[in-house]
């Protein structure tokens, strides 16, 4: 499995137009093979500042990930974006287990 | 290092006092041996979605950290929300490589 871990952090302004477009991108990239989870999240404490947190069967899903047409899309909507800082990191994962819930 | 990834799912008129908690549970975690990150930080399109996201140097830490004072006071709060569903689990990661940014 991979993980990708990530943060961004953007003009607070244009928080309503990257919600949209990250919606989008969401539900398009949860219906790709391979992706077990895919998500933008907004830190509780700081606006502006958005988690990223993704899943992957392994990284041929996470390289065809890149080749989307909604990949494109969003990187497009991104450019309009003023990102003030920008990190996202893969990983290689596994021994999954079950820290609280089901 | 130990990744956890996880997903709670609350009630949201219980977001106002989930996001208090929140930010202090994160801003005391952050301060612990080991940590490498730590958010709690809400979905994009969908209201009352918390996505967990850490890093940890060892599982040692992250055992230490189910200790703290803060992590009982975070327990209490949780106590008082509305827990619609829940979620978390913990991965070995390593080869950190980086995708974006930096």
């Amino acid at each position: 499995m991979i993980i990708v871990q990530g943060e961004a952090r953007f003009h607070p302004d244009d928080m309503p137009m990257l919600r949209k477009a990250g919606a989008e991108m969401m539900a398009a990239t949860r219906q790709e093979p391979g992706n077990l989870a895919y998500a933008f999240a907004e830190d509780v404490a700081s606006p502006g500042l958005v988690h990223i947190v993704e899943r992957w069967a392994d990284g041929a899903a996470l390289e065809a990930h890149f080749k989307t047409p909604h990949m494109a899309a969003f990187n497009a909507a991104l450019g309009q974006a003023r990102v003030l800082a920008l990190k996202v990191c893969a990983y290689d994962a596994s021994g999954e287990r079950l820290l609280a819930g089901g």
